[in-house]
């Protein structure tokens, strides 16, 4: 998939993202209204906000997470060869971040800072519905800018995978400019994920022209792409996605995905694969599954299916890095 | 269910041990192999052996641990009046334990160790029978001494409860022994969990005197108990065991428990509530529910079956702390 000049690359996917332990609590709806969050968002807050909702909610579950973190790991469980970049802090969270992504073989190399703010921490509210809200403490996770970024790496990478995230820290988006022209020029491709309405947003001008300036597949769900052109609706979204690059997987929670290519829209159904408990981490591993496939030159349609199986298996269960087996899963599903 | 001359108590039960965060891994039966380890015991290790051990495991979940912690949270959640004593460091692991005991109602304040090693760690790792084999970093817990041992807090409490993992550190154990005696002379009971057959094994004589001489409430499981007489079978052990103290709660896995009160013996079936998931946290658990009948004064045929439905509740899902409500399965199960 990548074009005929480019060297053979070491790597099938360097992702970058936000360094992010997860923080895993019940909450029921009425906790979300008394705090002013929006069920099925990300608000971001400081320590201090951070440290206050902590104390006010039950006891949790401990997971890395982090939107690109989670598509990466989800890659090399797939078998795929996945490279992360992103920043903690030398302390016991950072730690934890880094066993985890390594330990599913992504490669995991990024200095950890040794002062200032702590490894990221993102307190995901899980409603009985199984919708997740989020509140991140960015931590460590914004210090990163161009001069930590290893473009040896991203040069190395088929793809380079992007989380919409990294735009709310004006450091870690001069990184994510830089990394997309370092992709590029080296024949690799540039994949983004929007991952998130309300940040959106907050930066709709310039996610436009990134998409049109630097992207070959964009993942969004179907809220996303309407707030990035603030369509009426989502069949008015999708005109005017369409073309502005390579490939668009359009994720629709229940109703599966809509793939882009072109002229082309291939319909991708939902996999349900058993009770739905948590959705943190849908999104990351339908792009997992997806760019996983995209990367073994799979048709796109198969790209989709990959997406959708990943997906269905990581909401049934408490949080985003999947317990199960992926490669089974793929064996006895898709065959 | 306390002695007549004793003054009102502000606690049912306050606990005594070590203050630890799990984390749990999935592993098979060739790992523990590999490692020497033996499925369904604990063994500690130091920091070296413990960092070493985490590097080679797959991904974790970190949830808030400890058996005397577990039991009192437990206690906790089913509305009990819970005390809990043990040691952490002032990191974020200790930040999490702190907080998840707090936040199901319990009391704790035992201060966090300003500098020394850092707040314990157990690596759990889940084989797919559900069993869990331990490795245990003990760290800023063995720090607890009879100095730092809130002794009002023990006097205030109908039950005071002690874990059999503190007898592996010599301060810890002096702290339990000081306890045991300002419990008894302020008019209250002492509970004991024997833990683990191996931890028996190290320290039987001592345990053997400590049962005979100061326990009232005995919690072991099978093995745990004939470990403590080196008896040839389960039956031996009971007969044994029998009239040492005013109650044994001998816990069988799928077989129930059995409770023994002076020439008394209740069997009391176990509780199946769902699919086997994670064995851990099913002994404290059976604690939790046994003695929250025992300090409301309920039956010991009830009690029993208190400890059977929150052991029942706990071994559905991944982690010692129940994420589910005990008093609504309570009141849906024993009315």
């Amino acid at each position: 998939m990548t074009s005929s000049e480019s060297a053979p690359k070491s790597f099938d996917v360097v992702g970058i993202g936000n360094a992010i332990v997860d923080v895993l609590v019940q909450a029921d709806e009425a906790f979300l209204e008394a705090h002013g969050l929006t069920k099925g968002t990300m608000a971001l807050v400081d320590e201090q906000q951070a440290e206050r909702l902590y104390a006010s909610v039950g006891p949790g579950l401990e997971t890395s997470g982090g939107s690109a973190a989670n598509t990466l790991a989800g890659i090399a469980q797939l078998g795929g060869r996945a490279g992360f970049i992103g920043r903690v802090r030398d302390d016991q969270l950072g730690a934890i971040f880094s066993h985890d992504i390594r330990s599913v073989g992504a490669h995991f190399d990024t200095p950890p800072a040794r002062s200032g703010a702590s490894t990221a921490r993102c307190l995901i509210l899980v409603t009985d519905d199984a919708q997740r809200t989020m509140c991140t403490y960015l931590g460590a996770s914004v210090a990163l800018d161009p001069a930590d970024l290893d473009l040896e790496l991203v040069r190395q990478a088929q793809v380079l995978y992007l989380e919409g995230y990294l735009w709310d820290s004006d450091e870690a988006k001069r990184a994510f400019i830089a990394a997309a022209e370092a992709a590029r020029a080296s024949g690799g491709q540039v994949a983004l994920s929007l991952s998130d309405a309300f940040c959106v947003d907050r930066h709709r001008q310039s996610f436009q022209e990134l998409v049109d300036g630097h992207v070959d597949v964009l993942f969004a769900n179907e809220l996303e792409i309407t707030s990035l052109y603030k369509a009426a609706s989502f069949e008015e979204a999708v005109d005017q996605v369409r073309g502005r690059c390579k490939v668009a997987a359009l994720t629709r929670s229940e109703q599966g995905s809509l793939v882009l290519s072109g002229e082309r829209t291939i319909e991708v159904a939902p996999v349900h694969l058993g009770k739905l408990v948590d959705t943190t981490g849908a999104g990351d591993l339908y792009a997992a599954g997806f760019l996983f496939g995209y990367t073994r030159g799979e048709s796109l349609e198969r790209c989709g299916q990959l997406g959708s199986l990943c997906a269905g298996q990581v909401v049934t269960q408490l949080g985003p890095r999947p317990q199960a087996s992926l490669p089974d899963l793929v064996a006895h599903h898709l065959g």
